[in-house]
């Protein structure tokens, strides 16, 4: 029985002032310090441990990933760091209000851009600030890889390479991983590991910093799921209702 | 013109305690963590970055590094830990007040174990507790290759080996890098840098939590070094007045 534990980083800055997030850089929010120092504590009494754990390049899930291998003492397992993992780019809408964006744009158009696996939001202006291309952490992209903005699928294929090419691999040598990442690319391996069709799962919420636990067989196959922590196992669709 | 940063941990509760540690995990104290905040905008302020890091498995080590990389702005960055960094291993010393054994043994005999090239201090038997070969940290020695005590060539030994096959080969492709690391392994880095015998070095304290910058020429020969943030150059032997 192979396990791998998969956990949102907590609450950044911009979770709580609502707005767009994607891949703009922002840190955790004092409650979501706190429920990364959690999720570490709950995972070191249920008594894992781990050989490695991944994560995107972005401090949000960096800095939940470091807070959680502090409170297990396992500060010394190597951890390999990806831009695959990062959050949906949100091309255009980084940075925007979710209130603001659907009074300009209406509900149902900014519903469309967050929930349908292959529309995409606006998409940034190569001259636009958020325009990252440049920078060092973004290094490892070939020219035209960097995004302008990607809908839910582009988000999946990119995880789901990282998933094939080196998580797969580590998880059928024996290694006990874990993954902090982001709302919609932990949704992207819910979603490949459950074989969900996309529709069936636009209303997952992934809730931020808690580890969600899957016992895997021998064919990486899901036997079974759970938040580790919250009561019962959490379905599709279902949003928890502390969240 | 090649750049590399040394920089020893921020103070540990064991530096405050005046106890050997060696491969004990010992947290840094509270004036650790501030040493490290204060290299970290010390080397940003100074236009220093980085495109990885080396540290040792010990949480010293790796927690000094971790807020270097918060204060600069590059927890993205690839870490790689190597139990080669690892302080020099200190065999039953480990744990025992540096007077209280200089008061058992003589300070004569306690300045040997210190500061001898080859004279190791007495061994741990392997049903200590501190004998650690089990731990998962370790499962990367070979048997037999986790050490009872070393000499400081014994540390020297490990730690140059790592730098030849890992770090130097790196420098080489222009990584611009940093390592965190301890008193001995850096001193041994230093000592090797700058050809000198070890004779030349035994009095050579390296402070704790102070940039040591290597500019280093094509052959990976040190063109000068220096301190960041203190006034001039450090020789080897001369202990700066400060620490």
């Amino acid at each position: 029985m192979m396990k791998i534990v998969l956990i949102r980083h907590g609450q950044s800055v911009w979770n709580l002032e609502n707005r767009f997030t994607g891949w703009t850089d922002v840190d955790l929010s004092d409650n979501g310090l706190e429920e990364a120092r959690q999720a570490g504590m709950i995972l070191k009494q249920n008594g894992f441990s781990f050989d490695a754990a991944y994560t995107s390049v972005l401090k949000r899930a960096i800095r939940t990933l470091w807070i959680v291998l502090h409170e297990m003492d396992l500060m010394w397992i190597p951890v390999y760091k990806s831009w695959c993992l990062n959050e949906r780019h949100y091309g255009a809408l980084q940075g925007l209000n979710k209130d603001d964006t659907a009074k300009k744009y209406g509900e149902d158009q900014v519903h469309q851009w967050r929930r349908s696996a292959d529309i995409r939001p606006p998409a940034l202006e190569k001259s636009d600030p958020r325009y990252e291309a440049s920078h060092p952490k973004y290094k490892a992209l070939k020219e035209g890889q960097f995004p302008l903005t990607e809908s839910l699928e582009d988000t999946e294929r990119r995880v789901l390479k990282y998933w094939n090419e080196a998580i797969a691999p580590a998880i059928r040598k024996d290694q006990k991983l874990m993954i902090s990442a982001h709302g919609n690319t932990i949704r992207a391996l819910v979603q490949y590991l459950d074989n969900i069709p996309s529709n069936g799962i636009v209303n997952l919420n992934i809730p931020t910093g808690v580890p969600l636990v899957y016992e895997l067989d021998e064919n990486l196959k899901p036997v079974r799921h759970y938040y580790l922590g919250m009561e019962g196992e959490l379905e599709p669709g279902v949003i928890p209702h502390h969240f």
